[in-house]
């Protein structure tokens, strides 16, 4: 099934109305961090520590940031070895390149999938400072933010709207030199946030994956959150929230889709050269687009 | 008038349709990498390079990654005071958040106004692994990707998507320890991408920008860059698709406001409550929105 996601299969649409009477229980969690963090190493000591819970995880490792190669590294599948024989695991790597609606629409939809099919607790690790970070934040209930020392300042880290994304802050790598740094970095910052009583703090929690240190901690976190977020009326307002990002991914892709078929493409480019000979203002090329969809 | 593009003002198209005419010469050049590699002292590095050629230099900042607080720090402005007095270079940090087709739309409207205005370069210089790197790198003529040691290995610059978005590859602090190592996994790395002969062969330049070691190099592969853009026809290839992706966003923006316009936030609410009920699929709650908007 996700792989027709993946390919944007004709059939997504039965598919989806299938199966979307049976979703909605899982607990999403994103976990999204620059390269080098350690996130694929995380990922697998929380499997590890969910399945010590029985409860079943699904996990979709997620690459938006190459739209050229589409697709995941091997890489990625071959460190979650150790959950191969765990029936109570599954993971896929997974491209969005080639969905008509792309992340927005793709992941909430795999998402949706691995819900459905009875895993408690879906983890969506993806790679990312920037857009697509944000975006992840957008998909997940709860999202964790990995740091590491030796990666880039406090101000960096600052600048690339961590802050705003993360429900949880890791700290990976704790056992080299500069991880108390970073702590002490991000809870001058997290102190600096303005919030309201009742509003969720970030907690900072310092773990090394590889080893499993911290790691109860983190689990402990997500299970506060969780609670938080339930009682809050939060996670009921991120859930509307995914899904009309969705819907809304999926308008936007059927609408460019229809002016694709209208020889948009031979048209665009005829609108695009006579803006570039200052002919014609962007705005009104894309108005002539606008009224050839509708 | 970049504050204008900012804040999507209604001037806009008029704006741009007096500009139009007046833009198209300036090299556009994007500068992306991880935070903490030296983007802004790279930029400001560069600006100082084509000074000395007597080029006047604009300067975008664009932070797409932070839309909750819109806009980049002050930290930028700041490191490039050294340009303060020089009325050859206009710097500017810019936010996207605001405008209706995001940075997809803002940024090449913010550089055809320095365009316009008589600059000889455009400097885009972006935060960002993911997403918000390719969208810089379908905006530059030219994309100049920097890394750094001690950032992260091979693979996770693989990951990342970098190989397919640098048409330059610059390692900087390379007084650092592991700048060479990083150099060589580049060479490796670039190595095994399959070229056609006439096909662009990334350089990989070795550059410390706080003291201006490599610059040269940098420029000078900075401009056998844009003569072969201009021999095999994919500088016009590049822009077109730019202005091309600027009409679509802009096209796509004005749907989505005609959208909201029909009281679309409570439709997409009711539409995404019966989605989480189980009662609807996303296709046809997309459907139902698409046949509002036309």
């Amino acid at each position: 099934m996700i792989s027709l996601v993946e390919n944007d299969a004709p059939q997504l649409q039965e598919l989806m109305a299938a199966i979307v009477a049976h979703a909605g229980t899982a607990a999403v969690i994103g976990i999204t961090g620059s390269p080098g963090v350690g996130k694929s190493t995380m990922t697998s000591a929380l499997v590890k520590a969910f399945r010590a819970q029985e409860r079943r995880v699904g996990v979709l490792a997620v690459d938006p940031s190459s739209p050229f190669t589409g697709g995941a590294l091997l890489g990625d599948r071959v460190r979650m070895q150790d959950h191969a024989m765990d029936s109570g695991v599954y993971i896929r790597s997974m491209a969005t390149r080639g969905h008509l609606g792309g992340l927005s629409a793709a992941t909430p939809q795999a998402v949706r999938v691995l819900d459905a099919a009875g895993c408690d607790v879906v983890l969506v690790e993806t790679v990312g400072v920037g857009q697509s970070e944000v975006e992840v934040a957008a998909l997940a209930d709860t999202t964790i933010v990995l740091l590491a020392p030796g990666m880039g300042d406090g101000i960096q880290a600052a600048k690339a709207g961590i802050l705003e994304v993360g429900d949880i802050f890791g700290v990976n790598k704790a056992d080299h030199d500069g991880a108390d740094h970073v702590v002490r970095d991000l809870k001058n910052m997290t102190r600096m946030v303005e919030r309201d009583p009742g509003d969720w703090r970030q907690p900072i929690v310092a773990t090394v994956a590889s080893t499993g240190q911290g790691i109860d901690d983190l689990v402990d976190a997500i299970s506060k959150h969780r609670d938080w977020l339930a009682e809050s009326g939060e996670l009921e307002r991120r859930r509307r929230a995914r899904v009309r990002d969705e819907i809304e991914a999926l308008a936007l892709a059927t609408l460019r889709q229809r002016f694709a078929d209208l020889h948009g493409d031979e048209r665009l480019d005829t609108l695009a050269d006579k803006v570039l000979l200052g002919e014609l203002d962007p705005y009104s090329a894309a108005g002539e687009i606008v009224a050839a969809v509708s």
